[in-house]
């Protein structure tokens, strides 16, 4: 009886601790929010500090002895594969299991790594993002590499904290995909590359054939978007009660608590893409906000990963938007509030034009064949700087020739080449591969949504989204982080993550846009 | 030797706890700044976590033992009254001068108060300003009676906390106004009372003769006024690289860094409100912005009392905004931006104009004369409530007599009487007097800047506010924290606060408006 009073006291106070712990990271999500939409630009010095403080006060609160003695008095193993599959958001005990399990990882890899070390890491990471700023509006990478070095040389101290790990990179892989390792990544980017082989073979075939449809490249009033991608919003259900749309120079969904969820966008004169990226970014605030209530104001209640994230994101962009069925739904808004050269385009028009396929030098530029080879490229260079083959120095030159060997495409200064993206900026390394695994994810989700829902396409085109929402709720997002990555996978799909959903469907959108068949039998 | 780094290093781990705080600080005005301005509904529930979190973890960290043990082993008195008469921002030891004075006063008052108490007042006030919102829409003070009983009781609770306070009002005076005692105020009061009871008797006397001007009512479009405020606030110096102005329900103004200072308006097309108040508000963020520099990153880094603070946004809203060299600046902004009525005006009858005298319901709506009265109805209130010669019930009919005794006027319901302030209904007893003593201060700055720059009015009228901000800041805003409120005054004026100089300003300016002379010989 004592022991149980025990042990309920100290799981009420790593609850509480941990409550605390999912507002710091609510206040650290909505910092940058703010930096990003509101703040005016003198308030950067001291908004470092605010960020920096929350930060330093949030691993204090996490890795303070009371937690070990708290955990170590708890019972309680992750939940296996098949309890997994039976967990539930509503059952205290389920939830109880997966606090215990998030905080032992979360607190264990905090704990390997030295205040001093966490403090130089978040220095850089702040300073390296002015530095890579300006180097790349000055096409600049001698100016970005000491600080890039740097980065480089402190996150190789952060792998040394974990000897035990298979791969140096796994503990980098493993903060943005919990459980993944970089052997099975390594295996499923071969197979990647391989499947993409042909298919971007066929299609460029189709294009020198003249059977690819040109791209929507505008200009289209900016104005005209923002009333497009409001009523977009509305129909696909983001709701203004526990959201906003602002906007910022590059576009991100934060989360600062299940009713309160921002989108931002840019709009730009020459294509489409906010309309996408506000597809995108909707999906990443609508797997935010259907996490179950009962895990609210817990660690728990967050995407379990990302690139479950980013299959998110990327269903609600691609496999809805860029479908068939989706340029059913938006053509009549295309025609109402952009008007112009949607006024005698047809739904077969808009839906091959959106799906484009052509080598491109910037990667959130990139279409979705493309797209991959863009992430394979930074994911060896990364895998090559960690395993000690390839040095800071040299990564612009490895750019330039691996985008000419997998892109086909000569890079014509390091701001559209190595400069082009801010993650190692901010010592995301390990970050890229979750984007093109989140597009396998989506696809493999994709084809179980299409069986469990066979009208899906009449819905979509009808504007009719609720049932997609509410199976993605049921099957992904209510669980947050109760479940492992890979256990909320196998239990939205019953299966491990693969390339061929992806591959299929890529097959099966192309035969459409492009007259492509694998196989090389392209139809006329 | 050995004592004198183990003293610089107890000083080193205190600034950089104290840096610590004014981070939480400066992240709870954010917090509210974003519930105010931009929050969606659905995220208040969340959000009240979020600010809780943040007070505990301020709370805690204050409180903490070791920074007991620091303060202990550290010697430094306050700045006597000669020193902070020499006391520079720029030298280092007057800066840990103030920084002991602060800490120790700061923490001082924090352990006084049981973990358990300063929680339940947390949350009363938390969930008091919903109540209270639903009572006032509903002008039922019955609704609001049982919440604002347990803020009263829990009050008193905290007065209890300091045994060795003269008077049980002081703790919660010195809130606010630091060092301030209520039979000061009380002395200070009555004198203001009496002083005040001949001009409003000489206005009321010219309003029956008809010699009172007629207030300006409208209506006068929002965008108009949008853009005059836009107009207004470039010329008084609101640098929009450093601040924000948005809107919300009711202006208010933040400060989350010397370079970040947020304030917001209210637009209603029944009067100039929004200009006043957006003078007003930039007055509080001119202290805010003007601190020494060398202050940043520090709990001395922001104004150093409520009355102080108010004194710099009534010296902008009335001083300048309502002089008749303000009409002079301000009258060709109405004529550009909103027109109408103000082509056919001149400067005198906008001067006569916004400074109509009329006794009014609303506090927030009364003009400087009658504003007094307002604050001294509230004053004597709460002095009865904690000298316990009042009860909560009692309140609503309290306020009536008096309104009726003091304005001279009959409260139709108690949503326009004893509901109408949002202060009790988050605990903010001790709040309102330092609204009245911020005018007493606004008018005796007032007249030192007249001895000092004998051009001011000109400057004013034409719009040349460079010299007038300059002075607030060399005589008031640079010192933060660093001196005590009355130091602060002190050193500006070379007094102690008083009644006086804001009953001349008063008279003079009625001079002008109602043509009202002190001893009744009124001019035709």
């Amino acid at each position: 009886m004592e022991e149980v009073t025990a042990a309920g006291e100290a799981f009420a106070l790593l609850r509480e601790r941990m409550s605390e712990l999912a507002d710091l990271e609510a206040i650290s999500g909505l910092l940058d929010w703010d930096q990003e939409t509101m703040m005016p630009a003198r308030g950067a010095r001291a908004r470092a500090e605010h960020v920096a403080t929350v930060e330093r006060l949030h691993h204090e609160r996490l890795t303070a002895p009371e937690v070990g003695v708290w955990l170590d008095s708890l019972n309680g193993d992750a939940l296996d594969d098949a309890a997994a599959m039976r967990a539930e958001p509503a059952d205290p005990a389920d939830r109880d299991h997966a606090l215990l399990r998030v905080t032992r990882r979360d607190r264990g890899k905090a704990l390997r790594v030295p205040r001093e070390l966490h403090a130089e890491l978040a220095r850089a990471r702040s300073t390296g993002q002015h530095v890579w700023a300006k180097a790349r509006s000055a096409d600049d990478f001698e100016a970005f590499l000491p600080q890039l070095r740097l980065l480089i040389d402190l996150t190789r101290r952060y792998v040394d904290c974990f000897p035990d790990a298979e791969h140096p990179y796994d503990p980098l892989l493993d903060d943005y995909e919990p459980g993944m390792r970089t052997a099975q990544v390594v295996e499923l980017f071969a197979r990647l590359r391989e499947g993409l082989g042909p298919l971007v073979a066929e299609i460029a075939r189709a294009r020198d054939e003249g059977r690819a449809p040109e791209a929507l490249d505008g200009p289209f009033s900016t104005d005209d978007q923002r009333r497009l991608v409001r009523r977009m919003l509305v129909d696909v259900g983001f709701d203004p009660l526990a959201g906003r749309l602002d906007e910022s120079e590059h576009p991100f969904s934060t989360t600062t608590a299940l009713g309160d969820q921002r989108i931002t966008a840019r709009f730009g004169e020459h294509s489409l893409e906010a309309m996408f990226a506000g597809l995108h970014e909707f999906g990443h605030a609508l797997y935010d906000s259907q996490v179950d209530a009962a895990l609210e104001h817990t660690p728990l209640c967050t995407g379990v990963s990302s690139a479950l994230h980013e299959s998110q994101s990327r269903l609600w962009e691609n496999m809805v938007g860029r479908s068939r069925a989706g340029a059913e739904y938006l053509l009549p808004l295309l025609r109402e509030e952009v008007g112009g050269v949607f006024a005698a385009m047809d739904a077969d028009e808009l839906y091959r034009r959106v799906n484009v396929v052509r080598p491109s030098l910037i990667r959130v530029e990139a279409d979705e064949v493309n797209y991959a080879l863009h992430i394979i490229l930074r994911f060896e260079l990364e895998l090559e700087l960690f395993e000690g083959t390839l040095q800071a120095e040299d990564l612009a030159g490895a750019w330039r020739e691996r985008a000419s060997s997998y892109l086909g495409i000569d890079v014509p200064d390091d701001a559209h080449g190595v400069l082009q993206d801010i993650h190692w900026a901010f010592g995301g390394f390990g970050y890229f591969p979750t984007y093109a695994l989140g597009n396998l994810i989506a696809a493999m989700l994709w084809a179980r949504i299409r069986a469990d829902l066979p009208d899906i396409d009449a819905r979509v085109a009808t504007a009719e989204f609720g049932p997609l929402r509410e199976w993605l709720r049921e099957h992904v997002h209510r669980f947050g982080r109760m479940l492992t990555p890979a256990q909320t996978l196998r239990r939205a799909t019953g299966s491990e993550i693969a390339v061929e959903p992806f591959l299929d469907y890529l097959w099966e959108k192309h035969a459409g846009v492009h007259g492509v068949h694998r196989g090389g039998a392209s139809r006329a």
